[in-house]
């Protein structure tokens, strides 16, 4: 059995002025397997909103840490990454999500602890605590609205991490299986015999000046992929429509 | 100057029965260049909530289209791209967002009217809706919780869109052109009932008992991609049958 859950990643929220988004970013965590919340002097909180937009996932709200400041939801981390809609001018690094996520993944695996920061959803985070991050995330979000909601933020960024991980667990065994039952080309080459006598006898193809029409059927079909139940189909259409045609 | 909007992208969303959700979807399209959006049957809209959540996408929200139907969302549009969290058995093929994203940009570019579709907050996209779209998309979350949020889920794919868009303006000029002219939704569904009447006529087919083959059909030719000129001429096919089977 493979790690699922991100054991030693937490998403810290800073100062979030609305429980809403607080449980918003619980549900968002959560369904990409990320569980550990820690909120820096959350403006509400506990509060109803919260529960009632974090669906299933309360029990990522109710294990949340509530510090009093960054530098204590940052204790024992060794990697921290901020998220910042605007540029800064700041030495640190810029990663856009998919360069953060696999920087997490790849380089720190499940070993090292991590913290994701967030701002407050007016301001973002500020220098101060941008100072503290090793690398900035910017959402590459369009220049004239980059406002993204602080849950909505969370998402992008927890299910970076999520395609990260499955990118190192995806091997051969585990490439979902198709079970179709991809017909084979002389099964194809019965079903395309039987259009053309079906079309015959219907008055739609004439042998004499075929044109392209076969060779358009087989472009279609081939694009398909049929399987064997389909083809079935088919053949059974042919089989009443010339039927119909000889009457 | 680049394109940085995706003109060609509309974003359906089937019942949405929050207006919560709505506005938190606009914003999220908003940040990601996709403002067009489209709501089959919303639950409550227009409604105070959906400004609320959209914050400065208010925009997105306003010129929203409301239809009555799926099909009348997906009026003129040529790629059909369907979210399901569960596995359904249905042989769409089935993309994550990333792979997703790549297609729609890399494959039809700017000139396709392109529609990503997602189901209601508590039931997703029904199977009916599902058979429409030529592909699936499931987000890959962690197995025992898989409900992203609605505004989230589009948070995610529009994303992935952007990212893609972004990978393509930085890379050469040599984006594969698909010069075929694909079939749009409407002339898909002119065809399928053409398909059923002929074989109604034909007598292969009774609409007391319809079974699975209609389902079937569509899932053929959704595979099956199909261009104007296939459609032609598998419509002409269809009128001979229907025309022999009536005499």
């Amino acid at each position: 059995m493979r790690k699922k859950m991100f054991k030693n990643i937490r998403i810290v929220l800073v100062n979030p002025s609305h429980p809403g988004n607080i449980g918003a970013a619980a549900r968002a965590m959560k369904t990409m397997g990320v569980e550990r919340l820690y909120l820096v002097n959350p403006e509400r909180f506990p509060d109803i909103e919260a529960y009632y937009r974090a669906s299933r996932a309360d029990d990522v709200v109710n294990n949340a840490v509530v510090t009093s400041s960054l530098e204590e939801a940052l204790k024992g981390s060794a990697l921290v990454l901020g998220t910042s809609a605007r540029d800064r001018e700041m030495p640190q690094p810029m990663l856009n999500p998919r360069q953060a996520a696999e920087k997490v993944i790849s380089e720190y695996g499940g070993d090292v602890e991590i913290a994701m920061v967030f701002g407050c959803e007016k301001y973002g985070l500020s220098n101060e605590d941008l100072l503290r991050c090793h690398y900035h995330i910017k959402i590459p979000s369009v220049d004239n609205y980059s406002s993204l909601n602080l849950a909505a933020a969370v998402q992008v960024i927890t299910y970076e991490l999520r395609m990260a991980q499955l990118s190192q667990l995806v091997a051969p065994q585990d490439v979902k299986k198709n079970n179709k039952q991809l017909s084979t080309v002389d099964e194809l080459e019965g079903l395309y015999k039987h259009i053309e006598e079906a079309m015959i006898a219907v008055g739609f193809f004439d042998p004499q000046k075929p044109r392209r029409m076969m060779s358009r059927i087989r472009q279609i079909f081939n694009r398909a992929q049929l399987d064997k139940d389909d083809v079935d189909l088919l053949r059974g259409m042919m089989k009443s429509t010339a039927r119909s045609g000889h009457e």
